[in-house]
């Protein structure tokens, strides 16, 4: 490991601390920024993240003053756009086709309507305070979100994206028999506990027959066998089930220290129920808890950054774009409102408007950009929330918030992470692109089936009504995210380069795709490309 | 597995079903609820756990109308018993040494003021909307405390007890050299990319020798070895580090794919590490997340226990217990309020001090219980709360919540999981018998020391100012927790029985020591026992 320290040109304060970081810990890190002279304020922390340096009233060259700029989508990556240029004093001006800020980051609350490319309406019937975000629902500690979040005072809590006592379930399929555990409900809990119990005894099996001494010295083999023991929390090298699995009778008051449940299954059924390929979904970088998400709903980040902006005097909303023609100084946006074409001319334009919508839009761009906007197709998922009379979830089964992972067509039942204690709650039955093509009763009869499977007869005893949002079927999104087939080549890189005053941005031209963290940082990137050009033009 | 259902006499439902719960999975559960015609509702639910039937109004005889109880100890026990009793009518009173409820069940804020056995006073200077919770901090979902907060009112917000950000870090000791890792902080999401990486790559490894095939089908060790690339997340049987370590430079907008941080430390310098060790805090069954808090400081719970019993019309405060005497036909306590000495006659008196403190105490108890309350010993720990000026872990750490785990004397840094995004914030500096005997100035340097070993020079700059709770130095408490010197034997045995008309609780006389749970167990079983012994004599 490289461990010198030195600032490289070019390279920003963020960037390189997050280097040094990395290979030296955090006794490193803030070595080197005392050495730096660097003291983190919570703007400036917010700041670094992303290599990327705001604009600051008097950015704008005064030869550029009045520069206006019209922002097409308002979305994460619109409404932050039109945030980060109006630090400087852009003149900007947002154009949305929906009633409302935020895009695909929406919160699902009673009253709400969609109506989708069928045109079947569906209206909201949750009760006031119970809602589900369709769209992005977590986010990582350490997305530009967070970040956001900060600086735009939106109060976060915790998303819970894992809970030992959630459940896996695995039903057999045509071509996969799971063994005596298929269609058994098994929370992650004990499902851990089996899983690093048998795999730690095949470990020390396996030193003691000195399989590993060609790969390890005998110190490190000795040091394997005593982390397998606490990994695994096996008796004398064996697992047979241990406390982590929870209690068939749990610990009490007076003569009860409990019974453990068990004996676990057999090392041949865990490995036959593939529980444990589940499990590094919890490692993932960007899955790992701890997870957050708005106080409210989703939907708060777009309202705070819209209020930020400046609300109505900023955004035009039910406004779709029906033409956008780069001309010889500017831009030319023709849009419908009110019943009306009007038009919206402004020095630069950004269109974060999904490409599988665009393309449908009329312009004069380039042949190379329409052939670019040509190749994304929009990603097939949806989630359906469901609000039940009772939190049964919580009362009868001990799961506050989290997820039941399945190979069912539901995929996931995600329960809420907020509304603790609540009468009734709204949970997200499935996140899965299989119900899009079912009509909507149809969705709601199948994902309760599906949910019974896991919670038994409760699922349908309890239910209340549901709301989902298939989001290939979504007018203005037309998927759930841009999906680049055979990875990002040629056309995600033309769309990187403006066609003449006209930039593209949006989590599709970021490394995040389907993260609002990739809205933030596409957005941040165009900010910083369109006022590097207007500077340069300028001076 | 037996997965025979059917209700044997004499089991309660709730341990009944969760047996069922544990050998079927929720689908059989869900189908003997059914077929035992249990719906179950959130205060159904509360009561059910822990087999215990709560009293109603009604249940106490007529015979035994106004029978009257004292309470010594207005804890988490003593309070749960004045509670549950008063549902059926008991004349419950509450005697407290201190002047709020709570015992260690307490919050430390602002103002508070704490004169230790040595006499020295501290008094916390925390800002207003800062504490910590000195003694029980967590809350699992399946304990009974999480029962109580829902039927007392009291919101609860998740603890964090693991975080991916947290760190680890192990220094060297005389005896123990920890190799290239040691006082390296290393995230916790780092820590398990290389372990499960390492040892998944020695399954591999194993495998492929075949020395797996003496306990493994053929079949079985297929499925091995996918579980290991996947637990592990191997390229082709070999870990070289992935994307779960975290990014040196981190994805991003445009031509950012990201560098993964890496490569990661050798096999042996990982098995020298023992960071491995670590991980199987997370799965405990008391420890795995989600854990829970009470929305504003553990001492939520006693408030609305004390208020929903009736305040100071049930409980006196500052009322140190003097002597207690059984009598012919109930029992005398004598104590010491607003400087004189008063006395409480009832039929029953339920003492709930701490053994330690009580053995103290005069009173007529048997030769057989003044022995048994003499060998139970105040186990030593302690807990700091640090304010900060600056949320430096949140801000340039990415560490919302969390623990980090060390081998230092603090044992853990415990960082906030609430007030998030605020400028200041109190963490828990340490969690440690090793403080209890340092005079309190040294106790804050010691810790500011230790830490700044994790954070680095940060944790000096944005010092406060601190609050050290040390348990054993506590005076109604004269410990963390009780234990029990060669396990719980016949001096626990004899205070699980009555001496007289005296009955002993708290979670001492549990299998949940230092849990509150434990405190609610212990009162469940002793008003279940006091009310059987009137319901017989009355009847």
């Amino acid at each position: 490991m490289d461990t010198t320290a030195g600032t490289p040109d070019g390279v920003s304060r963020r960037g390189f601390l997050t280097r040094v970081g990395a290979v030296g810990g955090a006794t490193a890190l803030y070595g080197t920024m005392e050495a730096l002279g660097l003291i983190a304020s919570p703007a400036h922390a917010a700041e670094e993240a992303g290599d990327f340096v705001p604009l600051r009233p008097g950015d704008l060259p005064a030869a550029a003053n009045g520069t206006k700029v019209a922002i097409l989508g308002a979305g994460t990556a619109g409404l932050t756009i039109a945030y980060e240029l109006g630090k400087a004093g852009y003149d900007c001006h947002v154009l949305e086709a929906r009633d409302r800020p935020g895009g695909r980051a929406k919160t699902i609350r009673r009253g709400d309507r969609l109506t989708d490319t069928d045109g079947v309406t569906q209206t909201c019937t949750f009760d006031d305070e119970h809602y589900y975000n369709p769209g992005p629902s977590r986010i990582p500690s350490h997305h530009l979100t967070i970040d956001y979040c900060r600086e735009l005072g939106v109060a976060i809590e915790p998303m819970v994206n894992a809970n030992a006592q959630g459940f896996y379930f695995h039903e057999n399929t045509p071509t996969v028999n799971y063994g005596p555990l298929a269609s058994t409900t098994v929370t992650h809990r004990q499902a851990k506990a089996d899983v690093y119990g048998y795999i730690s005894e095949l470990l020390v099996a396996a030193a003691d027959q000195g399989a590993l001494d060609t790969v390890l010295s005998a110190d490190d083999v000795d040091r394997l066998v005593e982390l397998a023991n606490s990994l695994g929390g096996l008796s004398g090298g064996r697992y047979a089930g241990n406390n982590r699995r929870g209690y068939s009778e749990p610990p009490g008051a007076g003569d009860q220290p409990g019974t453990i449940a068990g004996p676990p299954p057999s090392v041949s059924a865990i490995l036959q129920s593939q529980l444990g390929t589940r499990f590094a979904f919890e490692f993932g970088f960007d899955q790992a808890m701890m997870m957050w998400q708005p106080v409210g709903g989703m939907d708060r980040i777009s309202a705070a950054l819209a209020s930020a902006i400046g609300g109505r005097r900023r955004i035009t909303y039910d406004a779709p774009v029906t033409r956008i023609d780069n001309t010889a100084d500017g831009v030319r946006v023709t849009y419908r409102s009110n019943g009306r074409t009007r038009v919206l001319d402004a020095d630069f334009c950004v269109v974060t408007i999904p490409p599988m919508v665009l393309k449908a839009i009329p312009t004069n761009f380039s042949t190379g950009t329409k052939d670019a906007l040509a190749v994304p197709v929009g990603a097939n998922s949806g989630r359906m929330g469901i609000q039940f009379k009772r939190r049964f979830w919580e009362e009868d089964f001990d799961i506050y918030g989290g997820v039941t992972h399945t190979n069912l067509d539901v995929s996931g039942i995600y329960y809420p992470s907020t509304g603790y204690f609540s009468r009734k709650g709204v949970l997200v039955g499935y996140y899965s692109g299989s119900y899009t093509n079912l009509p909507v009763p149809e969705r709601e009869t199948r994902a309760l089936m599906q949910g019974a499977k896991i919670h038994g007869d409760v699922y349908h005893r309890e239910f209340d009504n549901s709301f989902s949002v298939a989001w290939p079927k979504e007018p203005y999104s037309l998927g759930a995210w841009v999906s680049w087939p055979g990875g990002r080549g040629a056309a995600y890189q033309h769309l990187l380069q403006a066609d003449g005053n006209t930039y593209f941005a949006g989590d599709h031209l970021s490394y995040y795709t389907a993260w609002q963290n990739g809205a933030f940082l596409s957005a941040r990137k165009v900010v910083s490309d369109l006022h590097a050009r207007v500077a340069a033009t300028a001076s």
